[in-house]
C-alpha cells in the first residue's frame, strides 16, 4: 500500500493521522484532495457499520485504499446510549450543550446509578478487492453530575477518564490526545500497517 | 517546583520522563547526577508503598522533590500475583524466562481459567515537607499460552494488550511505549504538574 485516503474533511483529524503514520512509506491524503466525493450518510446502527460504509463507498469510487472512522460515547447505565447517535442524541440539529443535557437527564432518571462510560473509535480500512480491516480504540471513564471545563468539544465536559480527577474539557490537550479513543484506534492500525510491510 | 530528581539509574526511563516533561519549566535529574545516594530496597507489599518508600527516602536525603515508580503485572486468576513481586516471582535471582515459566505454570494449575491481566505503574512524587502525590497508569490485556516475540523485557512475551493480536514482545516499540502503564502514569503526573502552574 503506497497511499491511503482518510475519509474526512476535518483538518485536525487529518493532521493527527498524518503525524502518527509519518514514518511509514505511505502517503496520506484526505477528502480535501478529492473535492468531488460527496458526503456519505451514516445510516448504520453500529460503529463498525458506519466506518465500513464510509470507507468502502469511497474506496469503490476512487479505486484506492480509504480509511474511515466512527466514534461515540457508550454509557452502560443507558444501555449503550448515546452510542452511534452521539452527535445527534438530542435531535438532528442538536448542539453539544443539548446533547450533554439529555445525557445528564437520562442518567438522573436511570435505575442504574453507575456512571461508568467509554468513548470508542472504530477505524475501517477499505482496500479495493480485499476484505476491510477494522481496529478500535477505547477510553474508559465516568460521567460527571454537571459539565466542567472549557476545552474540547462534544461530551468532553462531562467525561472524566480513569486515573484523572478532571474532565476531558479541563485536561491539557497534549494529554487528552494521548488518552483518546481515536489515538488508540490509530495506534492499532499503525501496528497493522507495520505488519503488512514485514 | 523547579527541579525533580527521578529515582532511577535506568537511562531509558530517564529519557522517557525527560521527553514527556520537556515543555514544562522543570529540570529533570536522575540518580546519575547524585552518585552518593544508595539503592533503596523495595520492602513494601503494595506498589504505592514501594514507590513512596523510594521517593520519600531520597527526597529526605536530598531535600529536593523526588519522583519514583513501582510497576508490575497483576493477573486476576492468580489473585493479583506476581504483583509487587513481578521482578522476583520465581526467586530473588530469577531471570525473565524463569518468571514467565512460573506464571504459565501457575495459570495452568489455577481454578479460574480467565487470562485477563494488567500492567500497573504507580508514580510517587515526594516533596520535602509536603504530602506525597501519587498517580498511576494501567495497561489491560491477556496472558498468552506460551511466550511469543523477541522484543521488550520482563513479561512482554506473554502479554497481549487489549485491541491487539500481538504480544508486547512483538508490537513495535513506537506503539508499545504509547500503550504502557508507565507512560500513562506519567501522563497523569504531567497533568498534575500542569495544574500546579495554573
Amino acid at each position: 500500500m503506497r497511499e491511503i485516503i482518510i475519509a474526512t474533511h476535518n483538518k485536525g483529524k487529518v493532521k493527527e493521522f498524518k503525524q502518527l503514520l509519518s514514518d511509514l512509506p505511505i502517503t496520506i491524503y484526505s477528502l480535501h484532495d478529492f473535492p468531488d466525493i460527496p458526503e456519505v450518510e451514516e445510516t448504520g446502527t453500529t460503529f463498525h457499520e458506519n466506518a465500513q460504509l464510509k470507507a468502502e463507498t469511497i474506496a469503490n469510487k476512487l479505486g484506492k485504499p480509504v480509511m474511515a472512522d466512527d466514534s461515540g460515547l457508550v454509557i452502560q447505565a443507558l444501555d449503550g446510549a448515546p452510542g452511534v447517535y452521539s452527535a445527534r442524541y438530542a435531535g438532528e440539529k442538536a448542539d453539544d450543550q443539548e446533547n450533554i443535557e439529555k445525557v445528564l437527564e437520562q442518567l438522573a432518571k436511570a435505575q442504574n446509578k453507575e456512571r461508568t462510560a467509554y468513548f470508542i473509535c472504530v477505524l475501517a480500512l477499505a482496500i479495493p478487492n480485499k476484505e476491510t480491516i477494522f481496529h478500535e480504540g477505547k477510553c474508559y471513564g465516568e460521567i460527571t453530575e454537571k459539565p466542567i471545563g472549557e476545552n474540547g468539544f462534544g461530551y468532553d465536559p462531562i467525561f472524566v477518564p480513569n486515573g484523572y480527577e478532571h474532565t476531558f474539557a479541563e485536561i491539557d490537550a497534549s494529554i487528552k490526545n494521548k488518552l483518546s479513543h481515536r489515538y488508540h484506534a490509530l495506534l492499532a492500525m499503525r501496528q497493522y500497517l507495520l505488519d503488512q510491510n514485514l
